[in-house]
């Protein structure tokens, strides 16, 4: 073994060992005639000194630069007084070398390593190892595999059993596209890769297993927007003879352990749960972060009879919504400010951002400040007041439209506001979000879509779905901390009968349910016992948990936004033999067919 | 929680106490007016009872049938004596149930779950979840989740980091072919499905990992001959600053530390080593099963000189190889069986397999009885007896003609034998192979091909290698057990000059290098750690712990011999619009272009 120790381990323990350690040239100094080496490794650093008394090892610690790979062999001694760094772990020791040897140059990296400088992410993945060696980058995947193993362990302790589900496999329709592998040895016919795991594990129930889990690789081929990666990794677990209540209360008590293991902090026993509607109504989303101290407030009850068009017309809608969003202090508000604000609500499809300013209660009307108070009549301004507790030097933020675009604006400038004006409070805020709804109107393609997958059970019976899809709960539940969805799950369908009735509400014909699922129905009906679950995104969760801003920075390899990787430069060509191989060929691409149309033409 | 215990855990200890279980109904019995049922679930069978005292219940236990998924509720009690059953675990105990509830109906399964009957392997695939409902199937797979979690267990208290690296990816070359998945976000580019990490794992050593881990799936798309599968899972390992006697140490360590864990076996400490020439030597195999007490003998010295050309020539080859292999006892073979092996050693290349019986030694030639005899002097006679350690009784097998033809007839035949005559020990045999050829030449392509992959570092400089690359000995290390190649690796090549070297060797040009293994000369200059690794094939060390014939077994969804999967239809048909999201078109099969030949030529 090339080392007694590793670097970032020494400590006051070790003075006057003679050890031997491995690692990468930190940074080199020339300092009164001795050389000073940050020698570095996966633990840390440790500070390693070569004087001209051994003359060998001075030479060839001359020679070494940043990043150069070496071996010393020395001893452990206190730092002269006054030369200790409290920065690092390892300060107040250092080792003296009367041996080095270099196990492997390097050429100047394309960025500094060792400093606090911005480096572009494209940088960062183009060198992706070089990045990685950052002790921030280390920290996160170390952090990470901790994660991993602590879920794992828990989930054994609890009889899960780590079962492996195929990734070849038949396209299952989780909403996003699938990636496809063309067979060669079936030609014309292509695997899938899983978006999920899910009929896998309901089988897996079906079969007997009774508990199971995976921390296993899915992919969506969707366009990347904010934070998605084409492979990412989730948690996967599947329980048999449990309801809701009882996962939901395993699952929290998993999710206090680990936070307590990784971060010392105790989460809140049980965790809050919210109804969907409820969600909707004080947050304007389903995935609500709690530590943001806003509420939205509805006022369509008051608004329903003014005579301002804005305000009555979703306030009479069924499908409308009225609701005020106050920000205690947020009276100081600029023009400008308030501009940007509408701007930024308007990508949520409101239409404006309507606003009061209150500069004094006690004056009623007067102490308002707002262009629509003069559509409203003063009871309506005082229910306004009243429902939103306004205080002087407050704003309130109206919206008014479909309920849908009115929850989308106000629920992000809920959280816009919050982060903005620092009203994020400290600490980690998980709850369930449960009863959604099992189905959602589609306007356009006029027909009911599921809110999860078609396999979540509902909270009703057959007949009672069929008479009223639109009323129907599901037995849904998600997982939220701090404004992320970390996991979502649900109780299944363990019926044919159920399955089928679900797959008919979604216009999914029996022939096309044959097709598609014929091995689920057929499944369903030998025995398949009550089973339920839920899947954990883990990237989201480390994330969360190692205070990244992306996912790409919690995963060792991750693709750019447009689904490639320019360290090993994938996707590529590949010949025409592996074309031929898989019975397919190249469609032209319409820029081709444009330039061979202008050559024809001229 | 629809139970308190689960059906195989109940024991004597419970005797009196209420209970509630759920499972599947594994048999049911009316037996003098009183119901019988043995309800099955993942931790075995109870035998429940109910009687007409219980009216409700009772009538619902007249309806169940086999496979429907039941709850029941009952009291504990001793079995009456004269009726326990001591071949299952609960065997002293029932459960008088005072309340029943059908959870799920099942249709007959298509083969019955509770007998012994073989099902062909088709149909247990198609059905692969009623298949794994099986108390063995239950067993195999409860035991791979506990290996998996006992390999990480031991590597993660050795300082590995478990770190998931892409399946998306870039071809690269462990010799079988890549399943491509086309990119839609780069029209006309694939990804590759990896073949295993290599590349990866030694990136996140150059990034400072120090020890990487990973259980993970690995996809070759090869005609699956035997017993491969188009995805399988290999526990990735590799490390930096260790040497290959390092990391043999601690591996054995792993595998010990798994076996009394798992099995209560005592692994030798430390394995046996042999290397490469040695394997191929005595046992004609570079995975010899060393359960098996049958050896190769040398004779290409002593035939050297005979007139029998069949000898003489291989003798005199340089390439070629002459040996002998004793099976003692075997002078029992008849003609027919002496045929059968013929033609079984004819498969691998072998022209005949000459042999003679030994029927009384102590006569010399006259004791012996073969049509070679003739061909050969005294003293080769002499030497064939004294090499061989021929008794009365015994046969001796000959294999001649080039040394890899030799190697594998007699190395097949050797295990057939042995297999057959039932020779092979009890117990577990493993051993580590090492000092393998860095090159092969190939014949037909007139070219060194590399023996393990292109990144395997020779155990000799960059001059030795070049001019000697057929004498060059890789730092290579394979482990076997039981005649099966359960995990291999190499200390890897870690300066951008000897891959270099390799790369030239192998005849993959400058350019050819630079596009396909750019990256990774890039990343061996920037201060690349000595490192390297291993693999262990789960799937196999799996079968072999839990003696399956095939890792089929093993597997919860395995593809078949042609890699599809009957039970979701996979590979399928996708649609067109896919295909053009994707840029591609299907190309007409052969049997296609031939029809419509056809139909244009009449």
């Amino acid at each position: 073994m090339l080392r007694t120790h590793r670097c970032g381990e020494l400590s006051e323990a070790n003075i006057g060992e003679e050890v031997e350690l491995s690692g990468w040239v930190h940074r080199r100094r020339d300092h009164g005639g001795v050389i000073f080496i940050d020698l570095r490794d996966r633990e840390g650093i440790v500070q390693v000194v070569v004087d001209p008394d051994t003359p060998e090892a001075f030479a060839l610690a001359d020679k070494v630069r940043s990043e150069y790979v070496i071996r010393v062999r020395g001893k452990v001694r206190r730092r002269p007084e006054g030369t200790e760094n409290p920065a690092i772990p390892t300060g107040k020791i250092e080792v003296l070398a009367h041996e080095l040897e270099i196990l492997n140059r390097a050429e100047t990296p394309p960025f500094p390593l060792d400093s606090e400088v911005p480096v572009s992410e494209e940088v960062r993945l183009r060198w992706r190892y070089l990045d990685l060696r950052r002790p921030e980058m280390q920290e996160k995947l170390r952090l990470r595999h901790r994660i991993t193993q602590l879920l794992r362990r828990f989930l054994d302790a609890h009889g899960f059993l780590e079962i492996e589900t195929p990734f070849l496999t038949k396209a299952t329709p989780e909403g996003a596209r699938d990636y496809l592998v063309p067979s060669r040895t079936h030609p014309h016919a292509f695997f899938a890769l899983p978006q999920s795991p899910q009929l896998y594990k309901q089988l897996l129930m079906i079969a007997g297993f009774d508990r199971y889990y995976q921390v296993v690789r899915c992919f969506r081929d969707e366009d990347l927007r904010a934070d998605r990666q084409p492979e990412f990794t989730q948690l996967d677990i599947e329980t048999s003879f449990m309801d809701e209540h009882d996962i939901m209360a395993l699952m929290e008590e998993m999710m206090r352990d680990l936070f307590q293991q990784v971060l010392e902090v105790e989460l809140p026993n049980p965790f809050p749960r919210l109804t969907y509607a409820e969600a909707m109504r004080r947050f304007g989303s389903d995935k609500p972060d709690l530590r943001i101290p806003l509420e939205l407030v509805d006022l369509g009850d008051v608004m329903a009879g003014v005579e301002f068009k804005v305000f009555a017309g979703p306030a009479n809608d069924p499908n409308g919504r009225v609701a005020a969003l106050r920000l205690p202090g947020g009276g100081d508000l600029s023009r400008k400010e308030i501009d940007d604000l509408t701007k930024f609500v308007s990508q949520y499809g409101a239409k404006g951002l309507a606003y009061v300013k209150v500069n004094d209660v006690a004056k009623g009307r007067d102490g308002l400040q707002s262009p629509i108070l003069k559509f409203l009549p003063d009871a309506v301004i005082d229910a306004i007041v009243q429902r939103t507790g306004a205080e002087d030097g407050d704003i309130i933020f109206f919206g008014a439209d479909k309920a849908r675009v009115v929850n989308e604006a106000l629920g992000a400038l809920r959280v816009k506001l919050g982060q903005d004006r620092g009203l994020v409070e400290e600490g980690w805020r998980p709850l369930w979000v449960v009863e959604f709804p099992m189905f959602e109107w589609d306007e356009e393609e006029k027909r009911w879509v599921a809110l999860h997958h078609p396999f979540t059970a509902p909270a009703c019976s057959i007949e009672e779905l069929k008479a009223y899809p639109g009323k129907a709960v599901s037995r849904a539940y998600d997982m939220v901390l701090n404004g992320v969805e970390v996991g979502g799950g649900s109780i299944r369908i363990h019926t044919p009968q159920m399955q089928q009735a679900v797959f008919e509400l979604l216009g999914i014909g029996e022939e096309e349910a044959r097709e598609k699922f014929g091995f689920l129905l057929d499944a369903l009906k030998y025995g398949c016992p009550p089973h339920g679950g839920i899947a954990f995104g883990l990237d989201r969760l480390v994330m969360l948990m190692t205070g990244s801003k992306t996912i790409r920075d919690v995963m060792a390899f991750p693709k750019t936004q447009t689904a490639a990787c320019p360290m090993v430069d994938a996707p590529a060509r590949v010949n025409e033999q592996q074309l031929r191989e898989l019975f397919l060929q190249l469609r032209k691409l319409p820029q081709q067919r444009a330039r061979e149309k202008a050559e024809n033409a001229s």
